[in-house]
């Protein structure tokens, strides 16, 4: 069954990861692959933050940042799944994305990450942020 | 650090969900959006297959059968999260999807399913199956 937006909005809270969508750019007119990557991440309101942990070394971390400058329109999926599959349930979020490289917005968004994430604390991320204006909620649930 | 192919091969048997993504249509020339959801898989060497549980009604379910009508190319997500943030991995397949709607096929795919997972012995799904054809596997772990 279609859950609201609130019981969206509560449900996300709960689970410790999301996976995050984003294009490649096309190429020759052909639309771009979709990457695809677990984060973890904190949502309040409309906005979803996440930060790649730390100076991004490997082309995956920088594929992201490259995508969504290009294209910000980004889906994101929250997930629980259990063996009793009553108990499934799914959140989409759509938004629009942008890389925020330092500065003021870059530290609020990796506090956030922080008083989420007892693993943070030890070692903030300090590469860029990624920061998300969520337009639209979609959620399901088996029962 | 990144893994080899037969370590993804490995890890991905140990998951029993994974996420699908699959991109709508371009409207005037803009790329479509990207839908993501979970779904149960079955992977033996470089095939993967899902289904549609049932009778697909809701539009969620046909959308993703739509979509990959209209472009086979995919993404499928399969991660592993903990506490313990040393022991995260995820592993990213890129493929050709294909609907097969019944026939052998399906059957085939259904049957793999059912072996995997006991939940559907009861009520194999008996809606569409989903085959992808896999053509890159891309790892990743923390340690």
């Amino acid at each position: 069954m279609k859950l609201d937006v609130g019981t969206c909005r509560r449900l996300v809270q709960t689970e410790p990861i999301a996976r995050l969508a984003t294009v490649r750019p096309g190429v020759d007119g052909r639309p771009g692959e979709v990457d695809l990557v677990p984060i973890v991440f904190a949502v309040d309101g409309d906005r979803l933050v996440s930060a790649v942990d730390h100076k991004p070394k490997t082309s995956t971390r920088l594929q992201r940042l490259a995508n969504i400058r290009a294209e910000p329109r980004v889906t994101v999926l929250v997930d629980h799944y259990e063996a009793d599959w009553d108990r499934l349930w799914w959140v989409r979020l759509r938004g629009e994305a942008r890389v925020v490289d330092d500065g003021p917005g870059q530290r609020a968004a990796i506090e956030q990450l922080v008083g989420r994430y007892p693993q943070y604390e030890s070692r903030p991320p300090t590469g860029p942020a990624i920061e998300v204006t969520i337009t639209s909620w979609l959620g399901w649930s088996a029962t």
